[in-house]
């Protein structure tokens, strides 16, 4: 199955745009997808979505296997009818949140066990019911299950789960082609290369998952806090590993220097939760760096959150209005300031790939985070006490 | 001030359509005014409301006062410019909520004085400040201080308390008069009626009240917790002693079975927080009844809330994923079930409107009424266990 075209090459790195071929549709790369946890991007209707320019948003599996459940949706006949999403779905496997957010999670080799951090139930996921769940979904990419590590293990209990997430990785392939085969399910698998922060494992990772043939690649278990420098090390040893003619993944990135870092390398797709939850609490992501929007400074600040974004379609809000409404706890805030951070993080990928196309990424990237972090340093004096 | 043209009249009951002329444009009436308590709609973005046909919301003093403050909103030039809401504002005195949410109140000749609910510090608020703060706000349409009473007081009480309204009520027109001569303000004072539950003191108010001449009457102090019926007889009393050139405003009303009992009296503006609130934990008005969402009957209901409403504005979202939505506590749950009841008070003035052309108003509120009813009655035997 190849679902990927590239359509230019930087001339100056590995950044690259090009072409998704999904059954809701192409989406251009490189991609940064919005996360939809429980089928909704917090705060943002599917219209709003749409007009943004985004074509492929993230779910959750964890949290809809929990809820509404696979029979809810099932019976709609996949996430797209039960949500009215009409576009591309990516669900992960919920391996990272067993990992993240539920208790008493145990890894066999027949799957994960773990109790819902909602009721306490006792569930297992196995690596084939974890495809037949993303296939219910109808999820247009669905990931294999895979066991998420964080920057504490060892080098041995690295490789562990490196071994574990492989071995996964082949039953979930061989689950995907029954599927096609017995329901005709048209969307895409990814594998998942794990290997946490030792080098020799990643690559280890990369020729393991490569040699089953995925039609996509992840790198996982990346941003689970270490330091930058580490990510952009393990980035650099692995993105070059991954065969070019497929899409690549970094899961859970969201900020723009890991983004801008993940493009450079080549990466296509990323998700994370950050710009939709920073907005919720007060935090803007701008061209001139990123701003606690609380801050009392902004009180009767007439201007929009960006000079040069269009920061919610067309309408001009005021910053001494957006903080009034965070500082009421009020919704439309949320509303505001989501919409905001990802029109930004749209913005960003959309210059991205205008770079890439004149091959200028480098100074694109070298010119916006000079501006960003000097800005965002300047915000922060300008707010502290 | 003239700011209002009736266009029809019902042959069969006091019922009127007609037309605001305020400010920011003409607003058709009969008007549900959705409350936008700290300068927003909650949960509903001003375009939403703009495409919903609204025209006119309501801001609330108290609360603006409070949060942000007269100095923010003054240095905007006023809540439009400030809320970036580019159509009619009606502002309530303050009154109401000094009642219902400030400790420590206490009403003087001069005016109310009371603490914060916010942070406790001490306020006085006189009919001419109360003014002054609703011209710096830009109001449209302001509303005199008045005094408050709940259904439990007396008449000797209920007396002084219209005494006091009606003193202050003259002292607002002369400083409106002020206003419009030092400041150029355009915008319209309306008297409040008050009186409580006592037939001659609410005749009483409105006399005492005409006198003044103010651009518009509104009746306050109903739906403040007496029954049904109560509310009825003192609106069937006291509506027709109205004078008829001029609009008509029931303070605090928000369910179909009020606010049609209202139209037939000739009542033409109508505002309340609870289309919007209830969305919020899971009520939904509908042709059918008033129903609870959140009920698992819901859960695989592939319809839309309502056959005859167009509730998302041309996308079609379904019952079973608004009761997801809610019961997973995702912001777009309260999106779009404010949104759904926000089209449903506007189609249920739209519809009164052309029943009141035609001279069918009575048969249109009978048969509206008779299959709400049933139905709000079905909906709740088939949720309870």
């Amino acid at each position: 199955m190849k679902i990927f075209t590239i359509d230019a090459n930087d001339k100056n790195c590995a950044a690259r745009t090009g072409t998704l071929l999904l059954p809701h549709g192409p989406v251009s790369t490189p991609a940064f997808m919005p996360v939809g946890t429980a089928g909704t991007v917090k705060a943002v209707d599917h219209d709003q979505l749409h007009q943004m320019g985004y074509r492929l948003i993230l779910a959750n599996t964890y949290h809809l296997f929990l809820r509404p459940g696979m029979d809810t949706i099932g019976s709609f006949g996949g996430l797209h009818t039960f949500s009215s999403w009409n576009h591309n779905i990516l669900t992960d496997s919920g391996g990272y949140q067993i990992f993240s957010l539920a208790p008493f999670r145990k890894i066999t080799d027949e799957g994960a066990s773990f109790r819902s951090h909602l009721d306490g139930s006792r569930h297992l996921l196995t690596p084939e019911r974890t495809v037949d769940i993303q296939v219910t979904i109808g999820s247009d990419i669905q990931m294999v299950l895979d066991v998420c590590t964080g920057p504490e293990i060892d080098h041995r209990a690295a490789l562990e789960a490196l071994t574990t997430t492989t071995t996964w990785a082949a039953r979930a392939r061989r689950r995907w082609e029954e599927q096609q085969e017995e329901s005709g399910y048209a969307g895409a698998l990814f594998g998942i290369v794990q290997g946490n922060f030792f080098p020799d494992l990643r690559t280890q990772a990369v020729q393991r998952t490569e040699e089953l043939d995925f039609p996509g690649l992840a790198l996982g278990g990346l941003s689970v806090g270490e330091p930058f420098s580490t990510y952009c090390d393990i980035l650099a040893h692995t993105a070059p590993q991954l065969p070019r003619e497929k899409p690549r993944y970094v899961m859970g990135i969201g900020t723009p220097e890991y983004i801008l870092a993940a493009i450079e390398q080549g990466i296509d797709m990323f998700d994370c939760v950050f710009p939709t939850r920073a907005a919720r609490t007060g935090t803007l992501f701008t061209t001139d760096g990123r701003i606690n929007f609380k801050s009392a400074r902004y009180a009767r600040t007439m201007d929009s959150p960006d000079r040069q974004i269009d920061s919610f379609g067309g309408r001009q809000y005021s910053l001494g209005y957006l903080r009034h409404l965070t500082k009421s706890n009020e919704i439309l805030g949320c509303m505001l300031a989501a919409q905001h951070n990802l029109r930004f993080m749209k913005w960003l990928v959309d210059q991205s790939a205008r770079a890439i196309r004149e091959g200028t990424f480098l100074s694109f990237k070298k010119d916006f985070l000079e501006r960003y972090t000097e800005g965002t340093k300047a915000a922060r004096e300008a707010s502290s006490p």
